[in-house]
């Protein structure tokens, strides 16, 4: 995961890029870049961490301009150094500069590296976005759009995309349309986004998703839109496939929005694929209570990503919903465990139970999803040691049992704890008193447009691979 | 505010300090450090901002020692600089060394330091705490708890203290108990914490309250308590009074715990005048649900510390609780606001509201205070731009009117919006469609022994001045 | 001008090149960077600064590995960023990993990076080193060597050059030798470096230099040499030209080694172009004595750089040699002029002049070279305000008049103020008594084979353009 | 060791103290620090490390006014910790203000501090200033000048001292005399140094030394002068003694200026104690040769401090100077050294030989001075195996016996090599051909008032125990 944003025809740009970062730091954190155009030359600087240890003042003044984008970069397997960070700037034909960033992953990008390097390309990074640029490079005409689409028709998995030239910002997202990228505006300034939360903290106002196969074009002409993919007719449904570059596309193309966004990875007060996420969120919870109601005296969760899904559960079982784990917003990446014996006490660190509250009662626990089941157990064994009666965990999504190849840092399947053991396992492992997740049916009546949605990794059912 | 932890008889005390302070944070962002003893010397670390940011690993390794205290310090109207960064460490008569950790505020603080400089002492901080240890310095004899009970007979004030010598550790509370303090044990290790949550994080269990008048020394025989104030006899209530050192006392003495560490200040999950934090707060929700009724669509609060509160509100009122107001965790004291003309912008940094939520409807806020008003009018006006249709404000304690001499950083009554202006002007000063406050009586019903708080800052009945 | 510094077969390459890089920091205060390799990995890690600013035990930790090679980068013209600082490391063909630190000036790389762009490669830093790597990325063969010879064989320009795969090091000198390099051995391992120097600090003996034109490979199985360019028969000497890939070199190839490294540049502990600079450096004073005598009190220098001349002048001319300017080694960069009106007195702080010894007296002011003349205005002022009666500017090289493409940073003609200004204006300019240089003739006479020496910013005879 | 400056009346007081203490930075750099008044306010900063490294712009920008004072800190066997740092403010009586900048040491200063600790006092450092301020604090008057003398006269020792209060700036030598104090002027702004280097760098000129025993007082009427001990009548030169304050002191007090500094601690371009450090020192090494002469090839010197000695010993001798060891300025304190098996090599990062001219040859190499002895077992090992064919080691001060009390930091008698082994012992320790010191004679014959200066490090003859 990551989060990007980019402005257009706006004062100062890297000073509003900057507060949109803020508003997208939880999609990562691991590093953070700004790239600024002042129509003639663009600028990047990058650092590691957060947003507000990475820029000074001078180095936002140093990105001079009224257009650019920024990055927030979330932590994967892969390097955690400066190199990583984006956006990339790079120059190619004619000394043209072009800065990317990036959200998703490319599935196809080791096979296109190969070839890359295969004709020559050398790579200073392990990114995606490194790969993309090449093709774009290497495209024949000298139109970028051109070069663009025929590029990004190679690509192979679920990508939002935003590109900085001195002439225009352009915007994107593949045709499955897996991660989110919304439109926002002010007077006559234009802005992207991962999610709309970030218009917020800038004055703007959303307008509109960039759909997916959309290409946005904004520059000093306005904003136009080209669809790289061509728009599926009703009658051909189920059985035709349609070639774009390399790959053949099922066709027609169905929408695969990334329904995880919803559970747990955006900002509540965000739209994500036009849909409000509280509501959602919400719904989640209330319909987890109508499948999975149990007898308790109250309902927590495990702030703040199960926070809204258990007030939707407690509203529907007509259990208070009560804090019963306190969450401490000092932590972040820096506690240094000086305490070897220690190690174990993270989970601690970060969230206390309110013995007061809990002891003696019987509580049911609301989180959003269960990946290795390692820190549920933890969670758990510190609200049972604050004396809870009786913990039943209730999960607002179903069980996570296949990788997410689209974007989402999610550990192998045999890593996942529900692809290796059955419900009572997983049950007993955490060691709670009753287990429950939510059903996929479920799950999918909380959104409005449910066919639009990849379920993956509940479901194994890949929209490409 | 501060925050202030000890450790007594552990392997590693500054690794375990190092873990409570984090727990204190909240209490505390200016300034940290950790004083630790290993039997012999004292050794000093501290430095400006977060715990996080001012200990390294080698730092922790170089604070030997199996005792110690730390300190986290609050930004206050004083100087922001290194000097003035606690705890305190100094050597006086043979060479002894005293480190010492406040939380509090010495009324006569100014007085006794004139008093001290006419007698020649030299002051390198501008801290109560410097002035403390001169007094102790200066006393007659060579017994540290004999001059430390003749030097604190001076001290007019709020304050909760923690001493560290070579061959002790010593913690006290003033005569009234303004400020709390609390006792934690883990087989024979004793701590000390401003607050109990503080306990959770190195696995110490909450014994007892220090008590107000009392001194309570840990050295290798164990836990000893003494009471420099003579407990107050009933007969005796109203009429006497009793002198100790420079001042009289009222006498008996009345407790006068501070009913902001529960309104605002303390954790959720903390015990303060072994009283739970959180089930305070929910009835202080309650009550002023049951006080000031009214019809509206939801409540919300402003996060984090009018959430507990507004979720008593709303099982009072049987009115739904929503998350209307999202904040966001990274913002710190670090965001820079390179835009000039965007720092009015400060509050919707850390604020967005869900607009998906709000839109239309009417609206019940509750926050647990209103010190200058220019804050709230701000929250506000956000949720009036996000198309509230009715807001509805409701305090979870009665107008702060006068301000407090005991440890809590209030403005001047000047500044305080409610010692100046009418109810109806306050209202319309924040623009919201009502405003009202709970009751004093309302808020003292939350707890169980009213009698032992001090409501100074609503009601101006100072218990000392 | 840079420093590079590679090692082979060693128990902890990356400790060396530490040490290494000390010893050339001289060459460089920009950026410092490592890269090593243990066989399999090739890891990097480079920063803005001094060598001990750049790298913590922890940094030199990472890099693993018992072959590496390191480089310290002159802040030129070009941008001050981290994206800039070498080496630089990137993976290619089968995803082979290769790194280049570089030495030197290309030419003709705009030429080949626009040709490079226009096929389809893009760039992240504007050094000739990127250039570089991608002429090998899209060279034909699989093998390393034959790509490297067919794309260094466009290139136009001083360069010596180290490349790091992860079972070879590679070095090699440009076909003119303008930038030094030399190999030294410890045991079996094996060490290049800009100057022998940096042999000392790490125990290693100088063995030779890598030759014009030859190309070192230090693998498993020992160095092995290769001559890119045909060694000259001397029969052939004028008329015939050679093609090396794109562009013809004058056959055979004049040897053309930077002058400057004698002058000005190289630590006088070292040997380069296998010569002591301390020796020419010495003659070159001694010789300026023989041509231009003037009658004075005593012999002073510019410290560091003119020292060792001054004293090979005062030698000459049996006048006493004395250290007139006292240098703070506590400057660095980071001096930050507080006071404004206090700007033009960066050269103030960095000397000052010894009045007791200065004043009254005729004096002989030694300097390496006058590029712009602004700083010898600066340093004459300061001399003659403490009490110099004469001064007479004499330098050890003839007026610099043209522009350096090789590698070294000088100002464009137009600044030079030799090619401007006449010697009396000069004179006038800086404010001397008298002003003389040493003859284009006298230089040469100081080194062992003068024609192999480059001397074209003194006489504007270019090798090659 | 340590570096005080101070500036009155001038329009950025702290701007040219930053200034001031670049030219100081030699005598120390462990801690920097300034504190500057406004006329109403005095304002501190400090830092660990070189000065360049602890002010920032806003560091200087803050501390505003037209007058201050800075301290450079020398590294000692006391603490290294942000606490030491000077200058030390302090505010005493009616909340006055006093900074106080140290350099020396009180021989007293435990007896001081015990009896001031057993009537109250305590202690944040460990620095003699902080005992001084405390004895100022606790005069009876409210006069400082007077209650400054009354303290000052219970001091025993070697120190020059510098104060800032709101009103006066205020510098004051030890009646012996033992450490260096200059007064400058420019215009009307007054300016106080350790050295008078530190004036160059300001523009201001050397006006005279504070004296031995003087109080010079520097506000808006000018400067004042006073001396606290009675010049000394010839006609009582042996017998008598006369009391200030607590102890004897012999009576007249005999100068005693610290020969050190000329022979290594000052700079070359300063004036201390009224005499050029530059003429000194090549008088010492001129009488060195006179009384040392040696058959061999060349003189060189352990850079920087042997150099000036060097050239005399030249001169003297008829042997030409050369550069034979080369100083790497870019090592600092920082290099650390990753390599375990390599520790041994601190020396040779810092220094390296010039092979090319050292080897074959007879060589004399001259140093200041010979403290432990094993940093010039290494560099003369180094010299060694650069192949020098014999070596001959000349020192420019006798052999130093015995420990400073005064203000140098030297370690225990046991631990100087020549007060443990004889002449013979020493050469064969280091490992040199001819090992001679100057004589003590020959050392007093340099400078120009030889009974004005201390010798106790070489004669044991101390001043004052």
């Amino acid at each position: 995961m990551c989060g990007i944003f980019g402005v257009w025809g706006v004062k100062e740009a890297s000073s509003l890029i900057y507060r949109g970062l803020f508003a997208l730091q939880h999609r990562g954190q691991e590093s953070a870049g700004i790239v600024a155009s002042d129509g003639k030359t663009l600028r990047l600087h990058r650092g590691m961490g957060l947003v507000a240890n990475t820029f000074t003042k001078d180095d936002i003044g140093r990105l001079k301009g009224s257009s650019g984008i920024g990055h927030v970069r979330y932590s994967t397997a892969g390097l955690s150094r400066i190199e990583e960070a984006q956006p990339l700037l790079i120059s190619c034909s004619e000394g043209e500069q072009i800065a990317i960033a990036h959200n998703g992953n490319i599935l196809n990008s080791g096979n296109l590296k190969g070839r890359l390097e295969r004709e020559g390309s050398i790579f200073q990074t392990i990114s995606d976005s490194e790969v993309i640029l090449h093709r774009i490079a290497r495209a024949k005409t000298r139109d970028f759009i051109s070069n663009l689409i025929s590029s990004i028709s190679l690509l192979k998995g679920g990508y939002s995309l935003l590109f900085l030239l001195k002439d225009k910002m352009v915007a994107l997202r593949d045709p499955f349309g897996f991660r989110p990228l919304s439109i926002g505006k002010r007077g006559k300034s234009i802005f992207i986004a991962s999610e709309t939360s970030a218009f917020d903290l800038v004055g703007a106002k959303y307008i509109r998703d960039v759909e997916p196969g959309e290409i946005v074009i904004i520059d000093k002409s306005g904003l136009t839109s080209i669809f790289y993919v061509q728009p599926s007719p009703q009658e051909h449904l189920t059985t035709k496939s349609y070639l774009i570059g390399d790959y053949e596309l099922p066709y027609p193309i169905r929408k695969s929005y990334c329904i995880f966004e919803h559970i747990y990875f955006a900002r509540p007060d965000s739209l994500v694929f036009s849909e409000g996420v509280y509501s959602v969120r919400k719904m989640l919870g209330r319909k987890l209570g109508a499948e999975n109601r149990v007898s308790a005296d109250m309902v927590i969760s495990v702030p703040y990503s199960g926070t809204i899904a258990a007030m939707g559960y407690a509203e529907e079982t007509d259990m208070p919903y009560e804090l019963g784990l306190v969450r401490n917003n000092y932590i972040g990446r820096t506690f240094i465990n000086p305490e070897h014996s220690m190690r174990e006490a993270g989970v601690s660190i970060k969230l206390n139970p309110v013995v007061d509250i809990i002891a003696g009662k019987r509580i049911v626990v609301i989180d959003d999803s269960i990946v290795r089941g390692t820190t549920s157990r933890k969670i758990i064994g510190m609200i049972r040691r604050a004396g809870a009666k009786e913990i039943h965990l209730r999960i607002s999504s179903p069980p996570v049992r296949h990788p997410c190849y689209y974007g989402i840092d999610t550990p192998t399947e045999k890593e996942l704890i529900a692809s290796k053991k059955s419900l009572s396992n997983i049950r007993d492992f955490i060691g709670v008193d009753s287990l429950e997740y939510l059903s996929l049916e479920g799950m999918l009546s909380c959104v409005k447009n449910p066919r639009d949605y990849c379920t993956a990794c509940f479901s194994g059912d890949y929209p490409i691979l």
